[in-house]
């Protein structure tokens, strides 16, 4: 008889693959494959390319559980192809995208970026800070899933007025208004502080060029913790220099690590971090909770009950 | 007939003057004031220690609006011997500083301040940053007065627990403890971000010296927006630097502005800002909003409707 095998491309604590264990005895748990094994990978847990054609080559593979929420650098179109079914990860980043976006929110309203960058000059600002009331502020979030709406939440607390942008405009709860994606221009000039978290598809790759900052309030901070290619860098910049906004805080970029000659690194009105918003000491018990539930259901039946992606829309 | 003088060390609009005009008809309201004038000032917003010596002289001083919350500065035995009534700021500045805080806590625990550093360094940390779930952390509020209650409102949003210490220990709204502050090195080991907002008292001056930062949790972080001298510089240094906490934002310091040559510049383990913690857009509307609900009350019986200070007790 063949072995069953479920693939990580990341260890987790014995606790976990106890519990994996236990739900599906039949299959053996591994973070390291021989080139032999491959053919007999059946769950994935992430994906490593480089054994992707030995894995596809077999009929084995069944399912692929995303280690992130973001799905688009997957082969999409062999998994349909191939009736291999595909989970993402989304939910287990919520509070820690959310707080990170919240603090940027924070940190700049009150001044502490310009602060810090004062300090390494030992220079002592007094009132010469920029600083507004977020009471003050409108947040428009592009992307009204579980993120947004822990973001409508944490933001509501400090009088912060949410607008939301989703695909097709549908009202969502904690949200004042939600417009579809395609009135993104007509509403951007209402917000001064502007969210991006939507996935990467077809749709949304390059959504942020010249013509959507054009339309930008010259006050307005940028958020993008969503995808990198959803921005176009260049125009970002341009857009920068002409003050069609005023600040951008980004966390995720068209390539990453950011190359040391990116004319981003110098600029005061960006802050840079290195794709970590989703970063939660928490990460294992919380993707357990999906991956678990999904490998119940997959022995079962074959079917997915948490997190299922559809590979036509790719979200 | 002597002429009855409103000083103001600060100008405010033309609307908020014409509204002291309404109730206080036969006052004079001056930003400038001749030196045969000195002697006419009936009511202070504000104090300017340069006319402090002739404005005693005459029996005319009846009351001093501050314009902050803190009247550390102000000197309160005279107004005292004087009967000189006295009201502060306090109520302004809660947004702001709780805004202020919350962004230093989210910062913080999302690593922005390091991933900022670097930056600098045109370094790509990836994962290699500091980050922590709030809803691990323990909050621990100095000070349970109108800032404290809405830091421990904004700060439950993210699930994080809040404990209170205050004079007596009572039990304040929105806090799940709160202890007695001559219990503060007892109860300081239960949290991993201590807020100091106490006002500068006998009992609060030096407060935080090396003993106390002996009691902090070697992960936990620091954050003063309370009063510069409640802080024994030198001993918190020493403690930074023996590990007994992890992080220190400082908005006030024992002189202002911070020496040039201080250690706290330099230190990473440290977030320097310029006393800006209070700074808030709509300054003139909340503090007139304070003055003159006092000088009606002050034309009709010389009393003060709100934010009097005890002045036996200093707040």
């Amino acid at each position: 008889m063949t072995k069953k095998i479920i693939y990580s491309v990341r260890p987790f604590r014995e606790e976990f693959i106890e519990k994996m264990k236990e739900i599906a005895p039949d299959y053996s748990f591994q973070t390291e494959v021989a080139s032999d094994e491959l053919s007999e990978i059946e769950v994935s847990i992430g994906w490593n390319r480089e054994y992707q054609e030995e894995v596809f080559a077999s009929d084995h593979l069944k399912w692929v559980q995303s280690i992130s929420a973001g799905v688009d650098n997957l082969p999409l179109n062999e998994f349909a192809d191939k009736e291999i079914l595909l989970s993402n990860a989304s939910g287990i980043h919520v509070e820690s995208i959310s707080e990170h976006v919240m603090g940027i929110i924070l940190g700049y309203s009150r001044g502490l970026f310009q602060a810090q960058r004062a300090q390494l000059k030992k220079e002592w600002l007094g009132s010469a800070i920029h600083y507004q009331a977020l009471e003050d502020q409108k947040l428009l979030i592009i992307g009204t899933g579980h993120i947004g709406k822990k973001l409508a939440q944490h933001a509501s607390v400090f009088g912060l007025e949410c607008i939301g942008i989703n695909t097709s405009g549908h009202p969502v709860e904690g949200f004042k208004e939600t417009y579809p994606l395609d009135r993104l221009k007509e509403i951007l000039p209402k917000a001064t502080i502007v969210v991006n978290i939507l996935p990467l598809t077809d749709q949304t790759k390059g959504l942020f060029d010249a013509k959507v900052f054009e339309a930008f309030d010259e006050e307005a901070v940028f958020i993008n913790v969503g995808r990198g290619p959803s921005v176009k860098t260049a125009d970002l910049i341009t857009a920068l220099e002409h003050g069609e906004l005023a600040f951008a805080a980004l966390d995720v970029f068209e390539e990453e690590p950011l190359a040391e000659d990116s004319p981003l690194w110098e600029r005061e009105d960006v802050l840079i971090t290195s794709h970590i918003a989703g970063q939660t000491p928490h990460f294992q018990t919380k993707f357990m909770d999906i991956f678990l539930k999904n490998l119940q259901s997959y022995i079962e039946n074959k079917e997915l009950e948490v997190n299922e992606i559809d590979l036509n829309e790719g979200y």
